[in-house]
């Protein structure tokens, strides 16, 4: 009897993780000899220890295909940081206990860094503990900041909603510069890299367009060269569009917004990079403006995914199932890429204690040499990832992104509290 | 002969301002014997005191038709105010003398309320100054302000991407309520109506679904009853998603939250109610959080814009163009609503004193008895303003929104400076 696969969200959605969970599901079902059913987790690993397992047997398959196109993470995520085996053994053991329950042999995290970290613990649990697991990884991140990979499903969604809404805002403040808003900043996600904010630039139509400053989290944030090049903008252009990320870092290190420190991966919420830098041109230099802090909607943009994107979502979904047929564990799929011009790409598998180990951020050979901008080879890396588009269905109006039921399995393990673990 | 016709755009610009831009000119060209060339100021009427007008007769046919999808303001849009004819008799002896120079007869200025009340004074000219011309408002405005007419172009657009949005990142925030972000603001424009906050209601699937609380203009903030709703919307639903305008204001009547004060039409510039929110319940309830501001980029985002909306923005600068070729002056087209469902619409004219006296808030009816949500009314009212979709076309992965080439019609006149005026 072949065993259950499990598959889960984790961490910060984007607007096409649940294009990999279709593609996890289906390639799943394509194959009735190797797996029983495809069961989902809610809420990430909580609901694996929770032992709140979704039966997707019991979804509509219209709307299951609708995940193709729905942003959110429609099984729940979770940010919950598996303890390593030594110290934190209750843990595994309840993960032992569930998978027993419902017959899972295969776990399919669908995650950033730190969830592949955890996709490699859970593997761990196979030789450490006797229970027979495949572990399997599918990236997602809006950050691009996963190693191993030409580039993470999730970012050039996100990508091509911020130079596309940059490139529109632009044009507002272009229009009434004379008499209204000199200066506009648009502040980005992009927790350690500024892979987000370099995508902005893809709004230029040719040198000296909008945005015409780009803040990095790897370039500290010198102030008076700041007020000068902002200046010069605004002499040159008459205006000036600044993207900042929410990473921009001071020169001692520090960061320049930070608005909370609780997180249970210690990561840090960022915000208010914007304002405050309105707070600054305001006292220093007097300049009108105006400025906008997107947050969520620019990784839930679903409404502008980037085609590429989705398909790539899809696909390192289907290669995850795919690789584990083929005999494979322990590995997250990757992109790689075969040839920018035309862009080609393909699959291949990363190890999954080599991607948790690794973060990418941008390449110094990406930033110009002024620091508030790109290079040629960073447009040429980002161009192909934000090709093509792939609205949703509208219905009065608006996007239709329909809901699972979300129907849970009955439960066969004791009850447990969190606490105990 | 017959005499020129001159286009401007006033104010803040729309999605679908153009559009109304491509209405005019297309219609002026079709009455070859009633208007000579149709130009266009650059930057509104400081480019007509200025004498800084557009020869359209050297755009590309293509681009000029392109404007129909092109956000912003393609000519240059302003934000003055024309004293009265009283006060600052050498503003209007500017205009006679570029009007005359130029051989304008017609002026159509495409703006929101206090754009109305320039376009009615101009249209004084003819009478208190003897120089014959035709002055004809065209609506714009993303905050439905505008009296007389049943919506405002530029608003349909805008509050699809609000909803849009909306929408989108209410799926990432239920996502991983369970261990993240329980509280997601996001604050929208609207000065003084709350037709835009409450255009996010329509992201409601059924009752219930985010957003759950909407903070309008209309209704004092009353933060020990805000602080209680938020924590019932999270006691069921686990998070909660609120939608706060830019122009929320306290009991005692004064805003908020304001950025600056400094605007010629005595506009308060706003912004910061989403971050002042956020601490408000970081501090008096401790949930976590993130907050959005959008701001231009919802009045920019044709990447999405409403096809009915597209549609009427063109139909008013057509209308404004026919109604004076019928010999009518001094109006504004208006969009009458024949029926909602289904819906249909007409054009309809209102003179431009009775506009430019009215600003239409958010009626009392169409905010639920709780203050935090709409009424069905309200729901029939908005739905179809953001039927239809028209996307714009894309290349390399965006928007494609080409540029005029903005060639200026040698000066006739001395130079002036403003300072004489």
């Amino acid at each position: 009897m072949p065993k259950n696969a499990l598959y889960a969200q984790s961490g910060g959605v984007t607007a096409v993780i649940n294009a990999s969970a279709w593609g996890v599901i289906e390639a799943v079902r394509g194959h009735p000899a190797h797996f029983g059913s495809c069961l989902a987790a809610r809420n990430g690993l909580l609901g694996v220890l929770g032992e709140e397992l979704l039966d997707l047997e019991e979804e509509d398959p219209l709307t299951l295909a609708a995940l193709r196109h729905t942003p959110g993470g429609a099984f729940g995520s979770c940010r919950y940081d598996l303890g390593t085996l030594e110290e934190h053994r209750a843990q595994y053991e309840r993960l032992v206990e569930v998978f027993h329950a419902h017959d899972i042999g295969y776990f399919f995290y669908n995650g950033g860094g730190g969830s592949m970290d955890t996709a490699h613990k859970v593997a761990q649990i196979g030789r450490e503990m006797g229970y027979p697991i495949t572990s399997v990884g599918v990236p997602k991140t809006i950050d691009n900041d996963l190693g191993c990979t030409d580039t993470s499903p999730g970012f050039g969604s996100a990508a091509k909603f911020i130079a596309t809404v940059v490139r529109e805002a632009s044009l507002d403040v272009e229009s009434a510069h004379t008499s209204s808003t000199q200066v506009f900043i648009m502040e980005v996600m992009g927790r350690h890299a500024g892979w987000l904010a370099a995508a902005a630039a893809l709004a230029q139509e040719y040198d000296g367009r909008p945005p015409m400053l780009i803040l990095f989290p790897e370039v500290p944030f010198d102030q008076a060269a700041f007020l000068h090049q902002l200046q010069m903008a605004i002499d040159t252009h008459g205006y000036c569009v600044v993207v900042a990320s929410e990473g921009l870092k001071t020169p001692d290190g520090s960061l320049f917004a930070v608005a909370e420190t609780s997180d249970v991966y210690a990561h840090i919420q960022l915000g208010g990079v914007a304002p405050r830098l309105a707070e600054l041109i305001r006292q220093e230099a007097g300049y009108k403006l105006h400025w906008s802090v997107v947050d969520y909607v620019q990784r839930a943009a679903r409404h502008l995914a980037s085609r590429v994107d989705v398909e790539q979502a899809y696909a390192v979904g289907r290669a995850a199932v795919e690789g584990v047929v083929a005999g494979e564990h322990s590995f997250m799929p990757v992109i790689r890429r075969d040839s920018s011009r035309p862009y080609r790409w393909s699959v291949d598998h990363a190890p999954l204690d080599r991607v948790a180990s690794i973060e990418r951020g941008l390449p110094t050979r990406f930033i110009s040499p002024d620091g508030y901008g790109i290079t040629a080879a960073c447009r040429a890396y980002l161009r192909p990832l934000i090709e093509g588009e792939d609205f949703p269905p509208f219905e009065g109006g608006l996007p239709c992104y329909p809901r699972l039921r979300g129907v849970l399995r009955p439960q066969r393990c004791p009850p447990m509290s969190f606490s105990d673990l």
